[in-house]
Order: C-alpha cells, then structure tokens, then sequence
C-alpha cells in the first residue's frame, strides 16, 4: 500500500471528499471517540499561524494522539528547499532530511509553507510541499502551500453545506477585497475549488490584474462543471453579488507583480472599495446570503464589523469546521478507525 | 448558566476563594485524579513566560487535559486590541475573532498581556483580558494583564497560609525594590490583594511617586478591612520591616512617568538601597520572617542572594504552588469534578 | 537515593550504558509500552533545534508522560547563567530559580545550552548545564552542552552497533568538515566517546589547529583503551579512511580561535576538500562502510548529496535511534518501569 497525501482537494476524488466531510460531520457530533491513541503528527510551520496550529493540536489531543509543532527559523532549523542547494549559506538544515527524519518520528507530517520567492512561474510548482510528500514515508497533509489550503477548503464546503443545504444552483461569490499586503491565493483557490466540489455556481469578481493562476481557473471549471456547478470570471462585484447565496471576500495580490510589491500596491490604490459592508449582505439572496472567511481577517478592511458581527457572518463556524474535518482527515490517514457506522 | 471568567481575585466572593485555595491544597497532597479529560486550555501569550507557561501545561497534563500555546506576534498573528480599529495597519487579527475562535477549540482561554502603551489612564482599563472574556463563550483566566496576576494571587495566599498558619493580626510589608526597569503594577496589587483575602496587616513600603494605582489601594483596604485586617502606606522601609511575619519586595515603575522611561529611570535612580537583603532579614518578627517574590527576580538587585538561597525564602514554594493553585481553578472552572471529599 | 543526572557519556558506567542500549533496543521492537504515565519533562532550549525537541516529546509521550519545552528568549524569560551575577542588566532570571522551580514542576529536566563566550578557558567547564544539575532536585538531561551531546553519543553507538554487528576491532573515522561556520565540538567529542564505548579503533583526522579540547582526547582514549579500542589523530584524511568501517565527518571550529571568527574562518578556508564524498565512500572497507551525522549537515558541503541519498548512509537511522534511546533514558531516570524481561 502506498501512502496517501493531502495536498489538493482536487486530488482526491469527490467521493473520497464527500466521505471526509460526513466524517467530519459525525466527529462534530461526537459519534467518534479515539482512533488516535500512540499517533503522532510532526507540524512544521515555515509562517505563522492560530487556528491551523490550535485545531490541528486539538484534533489529534481529543482522539489521543500528540502534535509536534516545529517553527523552522525560530525554535528550529532554517531550512534549504532547493533539492540542489550546496549548502554553504544561511540555511542549516534541507527539507530532504527533514522530511525522512520526521517520518521516523511522526505518523504523519503537515507543513505549513507560504510562497517566499519572487518568482511565480518558480511558486506556483508548490515545490516545498511537493518535495515534503516526496521525501517523507508518511502522509503529508498541506497546512497552506504556494497554491493550496485544502484543510480551510474541506472546512469552507462542509460550512457552506451545513448553512445553504442542498448546494445545487446556489451561487457563490468569491470577490476580491482590498488589504494593505499582497496576500497568496492559496485561499481564494481553494474555496473556489470547495465550492465547485458542491457544484456550485461560482462567480470569481476581481479587478482587472487580479485573477488566479489560469491553471486554478481550468482546475476550478472542470471540478465545478463534473460536480453540475459553473465558473464565470467578472470585474463587476455588484452584479455579482445581486441573489447570490454566499459571499467569500478575501484579499489576495496580483500575480502580474508577483514579488514586486511596490507596482503591485499601485495597481490596488483606488480599489478600498473592494469590501464587504452590510448594503451589500442585503443585496444577496432575500437578504440572507451567508458571509465567509478563512480569517484571519482585517476588521473595517476587507469585512465590515457590522457584518463580522452580525447573523450573516459564519465564520467563526468555518473556524471551527477546522477543527471537525482535521478530525476527520487525520482519522482517515492514520487512525485506527473503522468506516462501518 | 453563565460562564464564569477569573481576571481579578477581589471579583470573587472571599468563601470562593477560600474553596479554590482548600482544593488546592488538596491537589498538592495527590487527592485529586483526572477532571479535565477531552478538556482543552487555550493560552494566549502576548508575553514570555516561565512559571506560567510550565505551570498551567503541567496542571492540565496532570488531570488528562491539554493546553495549547499560542504566541500572537512570533508563531501566531500579530493582534488587534482597539474594537473600533480599522485594520489597515501592522495587526493582522483581531482579539474579537481570536476569543470567539479560541472559543469553539477550547473550554476555557487563559491569557497574557502586559501594559503596552504610554497612558495609563488607557491601560488601567484592563481592555485587552476584559475584551477577550467578553467576546469568549468560554471562561477566561488572567495569567497577568496590566492590572492584575491573580493565579500568581492565589499563590502568594496558599503560600503564606502554608508558612505562617492563621494569618490574622499578622504583618506584610509589600516592598516596593530598585530594578532596572520601571516593571507593571499587577504583580504588586495583586499581593496585597490576596494578603488583603488573608486579612493580614499590609504595609505598603515605596519611595515617593511609586504609589499603586489609587483603586487599588482602595480595593485593598477594603477586602483587608473586611476580612479583618489593615492597609497602610509608607516610605519608612526599614520601620516597616521591624517585627513583621512577611516581606513581599518586589519592583514596580511609577505611573506618574508611565510610558516616559527616562523621566522614571531619573526618579528612581538613587533607590537602589530598596533591596531586600539579609539585615532587613534580621529584623522581621523574631528573625524569622518569609520572603517572598513571584519570580523571575533580579538576583542581587531586587533580593540578594543569600536571603534567596537562605533557610527564610519561600520563593520555590510559591513558584510551586502556581501549579497547585491552577490545577484547582482548571477544575473549578472546566472540570468534571465533585467538590463532596 | 541521591538523584542521577546524564550529561556525559563517560559519567555512566559501561555497563549502565550497555543497559540503557538494550533497553532502547527493546523500545525499538516495541516490547515496552508506558512507564512515563503522569510524568513532566521540562525542556529548556536555549538554541534551536529540530530532532531533539521532535524526538524527545514523542518519546514522553510514547509512554504516557508529556514535555514541556521552553525557550528562554524567545517565549520565556533571558537567562543568566553567573551565579554571582548582580542582575541589572539583560538577563531577567537567573538560572538557579529556572533550576528550582521546573524541579517542582516537572521529573526530569533537559537543557540544551551551546557555548556563547568567547573564551574557551570558560566554556569547556560547561557551566550552565552544570549548575542547572546543582541546583536542580530532579534528573537532568544534557541536550547539547559545551562539551557533550550525550544522547547524540547513545544514538550514534546504538546505529553502529546495528549496522557493523561486533565493533571490536573496527575502525572509525571521526573526520573534521568543512562548514561556512565554526560550530562547537560537543558532537564530534560525543561520538568519539560513543566509538570508544563501543570499543573500536577510532582515527580523528583534521587538519592542522582543529584539534578537540585535549581533555576530550584524553576521555575519548582512556575509555577506548578501556573497551579494547584505541585513538590516533591525523591529518591524513583519505589514509584514515582506506578500509574503514565507518566515517563520521562532522564540521567544528578551532578552539584555537574560539570566540575569534574571522582568524577561524582564514584558517579554514583552503579545506574545502574535507568533505564526505562518494569517491571517499569507495575506499572504505569493502567500499561498504557506513556514513554518519547527527545532522542537520549541509548538503554538498560535508557530505555530497549522493552519499546522503545512498545506500551506505545511515544518518536517518541515527537520527530514528535518537527517539530510542531517549524513551530507554527516561524509562530509566524517571520511568515506572521494571528491568525484568
């Protein structure tokens, strides 16, 4: 048998991820108890983190495991990703030995590796997770790539499942928001890719030079399109919004500048307007559309507290979806768990 | 039910604090097993720690809990304090999220925030822990805000109690020592407060211009004056070291020079004789007055260190006690435990 | 029964350490399940670290006790080391009240401290892991001092005598690296020691000024002496390795430049050559000898990648061997644990 990854939703098939999230359904309601004892999992965060670090920590604490938690460059090494690196520089310790050695130690290994370089065409090959799954034994299970958050992303479908039901011909919107940083899209993607997974009908309202890598937008349309959702691409946020069911802001940077901060910050000047108030919840579905977020969030900046605070808002429940569908993952990667109710 | 938080000692009623400091004890004597099974503690550090950090992990660990570490600003997200704030800045996620979130992982919050800024009449208001209990569903401990480090409290009770038995009619100096730096006031206040509980005679012995903050002089007098005892403040130092039964030396800046060091650092740069040293010792009730300190102390600055390293000092066993004292409050708060012996 | 502290290979009896390495071969096989139920391990790390912190929590918790880790500096207070120190500078606790107070809440300690200074007269006394033995009432654990890497010792000697079978008469080449940096020698002197335990020829080649300390010399030969084994030192390093069973290159600095970098780094720097390498791999013994490292190594740097990839080299099997040894060291310091099979 060869060990399975967790890297892209989209890799895993549909049923494999509809099995997850009735999994992660039944640990919410505290059908499953253990499954963990003796497992271990290695965590190490290249970036920081609070919910991904509590909930993972959490997951494996309540089924009776243990999570390592290893924050290279500060209480651990600073680690080389080059696979060809002469290592005469800065960085002590490779992610090839990492990755063997952890998997000596742990029963799985999550990683947490934000895009650094200055470079997309180099990011978007998500070469550090990648080279983690390929040196290490044992599963390896992304916590935030370059190009994915496949754990926010099995919390975004299983929220979104639990507030709109039946998924089917609901819209969801994922719009760009204004943020003083160029964030990755990581996130935007993977709530694109979740939304496709319940087949919905996705519109991605952006500014123009702020659309995702073309390989999301095909990976995002073909998933929706099996699933009997659709993809459309749009600069118009207002129209977007007008009946739509879920709304999704998040900020991210252009990958036109990618690492070119300064024109990148430029070319998002006049855009504050990106943002998500309360007259634009009420223009959703009868009023009612639902909010999302993977948070952190900037309060005032990309979300209105009035809407963060308000009973459109779920994502404190998204937030906790984290925590019941790592559950899940982790149990179906390395417990001792049996699938028969 | 409401969920019960723990930020200041005086906000609960003495006969509780009677009963945390008599499960304490009873914890130390090993008659206390499991409680805090599938139970998790979130922690939330703003600021380093030692004694707390070990003492809380520990004192979940012992009663099948786990505790969780979080380090906004280095491992995790830099926080926002200000409610109103519009995140355009540095601050990356909002306490309002972070307790809301915390709250679904965990059963109860536990934080850290020292004083950061540079008026006092803003800090004495306590925002960062009174704004994290109320946005958490879940109980909240302080584990040293800008006015007060009640576990440490408890401590510093169970402590004495230990040493000097019926505490009634006897005297505690709180002594006011020279420190390079110009430390926070919780420490203080929340000593006199818990010799207050104890309803000793508390001297409060400091230079002129290091007065606590005026309601906490009151909060003082009024629980010492309650529970049978007495507060007076003076600059007499040695005079109110003769015959008493506790020295509590501990350093503390002026707030009259709040956020302005080098106005502070001037006013007390001729006190370095306020230190509590072996002669001082010498002159408690009968020679054989306790010393105590939170911890960490400046060794040969604050106290020297043979009165540390002496037969008098008690700092250990109040270092000691934390664990004691928090296992008691873990259950208290979070535990499945009967209070019938 | 006075308390037992390991900070030294060459402080435990031979037979002590054969013991302690039979039980880690029993770890291994998974022959012992618990024994640490309710036990704290207090780490304290004042330097980073990615094996030793992984390795030692998952073998607490692999028995059912837990480890704390601490960091001084970062997440917990700067530490003074001096025991006469008047504390009014940086530091802000002092090493003697770290030592008391994680006596009282934890069973063993642990602390992993590298030499700071700049004069090696003080460092080879190895002083902090010193006085944190003195002044602690409970086991303490060396995890990289000064002077000694003692569990890197068990787990090297625990990985060659599963690899080579019988030692006696076998040869070790303990050889110097180059590194863009003048690391400690408490790993190079720890494996000799290991080596010498193990009773085997060893051969430390390096060149010219990069002599150990001399009283390691003199550890490391009267204990190989002692086993049936022997030292020599030269600065021959592809004769030492002609025939070879085993080769341990390991990068460190001159103490005869100690605290003086520039001078160490002109001394190095035509040695580029000092590097394991595949061609060198071919003219050990059989051109079948294994390679070692405690790792993290620089790849390309000491040891070319296709060594590290290859299949002589046993580094990671060291590095899992950490993970044993350490459970068969706590089992033995602190566990609940019978000897009897």
């Amino acid at each position: 048998m060869t060990k399975r990854d967790f890297i892209a939703m989209e890799e895993w098939s549909p049923d494999d991820v509809d099995a997850l999230l009735a999994l992660a359904t039944r640990c919410k309601r505290g059908e499953i108890d253990g499954g963990l004892a003796k497992k271990v999992l290695a965590m190490v965060f290249m970036d920081p983190s609070l919910r991904t670090r509590a909930s993972m920590e959490t997951a494996m604490y309540l089924h009776g495991g243990h999570a390592l938690c290893l924050e290279p460059g500060k209480g651990s090494w600073a680690m080389e990703t080059d696979l060809d690196a002469v290592m005469d520089g800065a960085t002590v310790e490779h992610i090839i030995e990492a990755a063997r050695v952890l998997s000596r130690y742990a029963d799985a290994l999550a990683v947490r590796t934000f895009p650094k370089g200055d470079d997309w065409t180099v990011e978007r090959e998500d070469r550090t997770i990648r080279n983690f799954a390929r040196y290490s034994d044992k599963p390896v299970i992304n916590l935030e790539s370059s190009r994915r958050h496949p754990c926010q992303g099995l919390a975004d479908a299983l929220t979104i499942r639990e507030h709109l039901g039946d998924t089917r011909g609901k819209r969801l919107v994922l719009m760009w928001a204004w943020h003083p940083k160029a964030l990755p899209t990581a996130v935007p993607a993977s709530a694109a890719i979740a939304a496709a997974h319940l087949g919905m009908q996705i519109s991605i309202a952006r500014p123009a030079g702020y659309d995702l890598d073309p390989d999301d937008y095909r990976a995002i349309r073909a998933l929706a399109e099996q699933r009997g959702g659709s993809l459309d691409v749009t600069d118009d946020l207002d129209g977007a919004i007008d009946g739509a069911h879920a709304l999704y802001p998040k900020a991210w940077g252009s990958l036109l500048h990618f690492g070119n901060p300064d024109a990148e910050r430029l070319l998002r000047a006049d855009q504050r307007d990106w943002r998500l108030t309360s007259d634009r919840m009420r223009r959703t579905a009868g009023g009612k559309g639902i909010a999302l977020h993977c948070l952190p969030v900037r309060r005032n900046v990309e979300i209105d507290g009035d809407v963060l605070d308000g009973p459109q808002s779920v994502v404190v429940d998204q937030a906790e979806n984290r925590l019941h569908v790592q559950r899940a993952l982790l149990l179906e990667l390395v417990g001792n768990y049996s699938h028969e109710p």
